[in-house]
């Protein structure tokens, strides 16, 4: 990179929880730096919060619809490169499509938008403008998963027939929306948060990690979505029965009143010669289980000798030696890392090369937005397979 | 106990694997002997096992029903008191019902029988005769197992919610049913084991355990089975969505392709305050998540303070002192040594106390059957649900 | 084995509690019964446990002696066969000596003896007479610590550099010898225990399952011994610097003030390629770690491939399949089931297997006092380094 | 903070490890920019690493002497705030003695110099100039260490009885120093290194987590080192003794020949109540053991209710919500944001909170280097115990 990528964000104020991770992703390798934002809808919030963050006061912006317009009157390398979208789900999709159909390239929370129409188009847009949109699926991000992912695609397991993978939570385990958690009151609002609370929120980190992981396609589910919280408006627990495009089947737990669970994703994947488990609580081990074999720990930046090398998608991902735990924020920073890559070799005219392309994208949006359609239309049906079509 | 019990034994020569676990469980204790069996249906293999286990060769009978007319003719204190019965699924109902019939106990293992129509009929004879049946569900012989039961029975987590519980094994994923592995060979084979390999073998477990646990009943459920491993005949892989009876939602999952697990049973169940996880694996080990509390971890055989204190039927199956693990043996002797409690408390006039009577019983073996049959009636159906009834 | 052996049993009442333990090792194989007893030096305490282990009232004795007389005026194939000893450790000599000299074979609890002298006096009672004397440290009876020996024997690590080895306890935390607690009252007072309250009662096994594992000898050591509980008698807690005969470097951790630590006997051994670790808390899982490989676990009871099969030392202390846990009960099983296995062995001029020959022995024994009597003259030295001498 | 701190490195150019951690620790918070720096003894590299870490040209100095000279002369806001030093341990001394008089903090790698001599120097200079000096303790970073050190301190364990702490690490189990591996070259070089080569790499880690966790202090040790690998100039492996001044006794193992250990740091502390287990492998469990009670495991970011409230010394230094791991980079990042947060208040006249005081400073930095010191002198040795004095 030649210079460092200039970040604008929407949303993410000192009154929000996900902004601070973004920042911290995107600031930790030293190679963005954010120089404008409009970070919350309350002004005061917005220009205390960019103050905080040492942003210009003229580049704290009362919208995000200022924001895009001014950012793209000032000379490229002044301007903000790309812009970083936090807010409710409900607010993702106008400030995406401005921002790329303003040359900016993006990056989103999950889920991609509140709606799959939404998401596809998105999709087109992007198409239509060549700009880059990353969708931050944090989980794929980690070391090991790359390595599990590598496995699977190197076929050291065989054809693969089971995938199970789950998220229990239990934050919602209690009415929290209505005590004064703000980051529930929107997620557990329709309006704002989508056709399915437990899947927009944690179910597509799921689906989408057994899809990374796996190299599949779900082509049908059977879905059980539950509201257990008396007075809860959306589902807060979901279990679906799952079918692959190899024949492989699978389950899919996303569930928020799992109560005394923290993030607890994990997966499993079986192939005829053996299987994997990862899990975000350890998530610097990626446990195998050969046929005939020990047991074996795959562990985040160790440089072990062939035929067990670390796949280059896990050593690029990772920044310390074996033995010093990475975290989430590593992960997260990862997406932030190959992001910026991708986007610095597109303007550089370079081509990115593998590793650095490897991040979620719009078209992973895009099967998370059908997911959470296909999972709800499932759940109103009597019909026990429901096809997945994006 | 006035006198040792005296144990019979159907199956379990020197060339099966159960009827050894079985006779160790028996064993341990020191409260029961084996007086006489018929271990095989080959005689010659039927000698040479009961010469091994030291049984007089009197009593090594051709076949079971020839010991039990003969042990019927021996005085009380020198027949044998119970017969044992772990013979393949299809000839587990003729021995125990002939055994019952002639005033004899017995123990077998799971399943019960190979249709719901033979697990009625016993239990019809057991209520006929007065006789104890006990059905071997290891898992449930546990002390932590027990410690979680009496945990959600006392309200420790409030109303339960969710229930997941798995049983991965590994051992099918090649077809070594036609590879000379005989327990495989009629277990896979439709006649020997009854309608579900899967379900029969393992899963009836695993439906058991959440069962027991939770103290819950399924009323309905969504089954997938699937056979994986080409030129099988019967299914090797099934996941099934649970309902039960207070609301609770669950999901189960029994596996035999699941490549590189050994014999991998976990459960977790979540209230509206708090859940639970145990595994067969770490089995002295109950981790008990809170709501708004670090995550504890009860451990067999501590002598905790209130209001830790370990409940009773958690430290009646326990025998040494914390810290020292036991294992599936123990457990197993655990059912044995309740089951011969109970009998003899009975054969003394005497109540069995609650922790004596805490052992699967032919009305969990008729509720196994019938999870069986759901499970494939489900299977077999577009409807998305199936109710189970017994 | 042509019949079962017969028990007899000094100590092991119905208010002890290793005396238990070892019955059931005894009897879980089904080789071993218990014939006869002097179960405490309480009378009636005796004839009640000799009751409820239905033993013949007339072979439930006063005292040892008498035991030992009357049992070898019997036939062979009806007295005792060897002789159990499970009193506290100042009342082990004796009976052993006596048993022993009169023609039976003994299991005796460790530490052996109360003084050195006493253990090399067993050992040259035992050359002279031709009889076994088993000691039962326990975990040397693990699969998994058996596999762990046979990789080490067998080159795997390389020369072995380093070991360390810990056994912490909390449980004499308070003054419990002082609060009714006989099993603390008998241990921690001199005359009854020997030199050494923390080494006797478990330095003694950290020390014997360091040489056998490595199959090392230690040769020099560094001992501090403290009491930290106000009121007690002797230490209770020690820590050891090691030397070895091959210029490998330990530590050894005896503590019984490590509070809220149960048995949680550990070992690790590094050598010049790869290390390994075992804990009693964890018993079936072996870790081992080499340079630039992954991690992997060997379990118990798994029939991997070459080059990762199974010891037979590990085989051949196994029950039952992988997954399913065996615990501390079956790891003293293994011990009397080979001890057992070469008794009768010897009776039937046979010559035992290697596998049966491995339990630990008279000369285990010697070592054991040997080192408990150099710890304690380390730590009353201003030497740094003591000889290790036998 | 009104303005981003401005941060100059000395060494950590691209062909060396710990300045990119140093860096990502640093730039993580947003509140610490990178100015100038002198990268690395070679001009090219270090020409190269700045112009990739996106310093301005006529920042990127040929030596430290110029560097700090040349900032001096700038005014404040634009010279940088504070000098890292990132070179191997002889370079210390006077790169910090030199930013300290003239002006600027500190923050340095440990061990903090090669001699105890020049650590009570800089001490000197820290207390003349009324400078910070911030020494990178990594592991006392952590929330859940954090947490341990609150709980011992208020009481939670009673008075300390025993600490075990142990730092094994594998990498030089090979004589990596002369196969081209640069830090292991300086490393295991004493004229480079000082004293001790495991000492001072990770023991003195080992040695300021027991005495920052407990709050005591090392009176007195006995110590065992040895240089395993043929070949090797310096120590590899080294077991010590310890008695704290409360009368608490120890033991620290630091060593880089147990082969396969990665970076393997843990921390056990037992008290008359209960004890503490803490490892780097895992870090954002910490178990506690209290007597006559489950174990709980204490978990990074959680909201517990009271008794179980996280220390706000752990939430200070937490950035995620509970399940989501942080890992070692963010447990250096928070000793750069507590150093940062220290100097800035300090330069805006305010009084830091006793939570950014909470780093690693030239005291622990001198209390290190005698530590170094004392165990040479103990090694070399004939008497059990050597004074521990600074």
């Amino acid at each position: 990179m030649t210079r460092k990528l200039r970040m604008g964000m929407v949303g993410g104020g000192n009154d929000a929880f996900i902004g601070a991770v973004h920042r911290i992703a995107a600031f930790m390798d030293g190679k963005i730096e954010l120089v404008c934002g409009s970070f919350s809808v309350n002004p005061t919030v917005s220009l205390e919060s960019g103050r905080d963050l040492f942003v210009a006061e003229n580049r704290i912006y009362a919208d995000y619809k200022t924001m895009i317009e001014q950012e793209a009157l000032l000379p490229e390398g002044e301007r903000m490169d790309f812009l970083t979208i936090v807010t409710p789900n409900f607010l993702h999709f106008e400030p995406a499509k401005l921002a790329l159909e303003n040359g900016f390239d993006v990056v989103v929370e999950k889920p991609m938008t509140v709606s799959l129409e939404e998401a596809k188009q998105l999709q087109d847009i992007t198409i239509r403008t060549g700009r880059t949109l990353c969708l931050t699926h944090t989980y794929s991000g980690y070391p090991m998963v790359k390595q599990a992912k590598a496995m699977v695609n190197g076929g050291h397991f065989g054809k693969i027939r089971k995938i199970v993978v789950e998220y229990p939570q239990g934050w919602l385990s209690r009415l929290s929306e209505r005590e004064g958690n703000s980051g529930a009151a929107w997620r557990a609002d329709p309006k704002r948060s989508g056709k399915s609370l437990v899947m927009g929120d944690i179910g597509t980190h799921a689906a989408h990690l057994a899809e990374y992981v796996s190299g599949l396609r779900i082509t049908e589910l059977c879905a059980d979505l539950t509201t257990f919280v008396e007075g809860r408006q959306m589902d807060d627990d979901g279990s679906v029965l799952l079918r692959f495009d190899n024949g492989a089947k699978g389950v899919l737990m996303a569930s928020q009143i799992s109560a005394g669970e923290e993030n607890a994703v994990r997966i499993r994947i079986y192939g005829e010669e053996g299987g994997l488990e990862w899990a975000n609580e350890d998530p610097n081990n990626l446990i195998i289980k050969m046929l005939d074999q020990p047991r074996q720990i795959y562990r985040t930046g160790n440089a072990y000798a062939a035929p067990y090398t670390l796949s280059s998608f896990a050593t690029h991902n990772t920044r310390i030696p074996a033995g010093h735990p990475e975290g989430l924020l590593e992960s997260f920073a990862n997406i932030y890392r190959n992001f910026a890559s991708t986007v610095s070799a597109k303007r550089d005219g370079l081509e990115p090369k593998p590793e650095e392309l490897d991040f979620p994208n719009v078209q992973d949006g895009v099967r998370g937005m059908a997911f959470i359609d296909t999972v709800v239309e499932s759940n109103n049906s009597n019909e026990k397979w429901t096809k997945f079509v994006v």
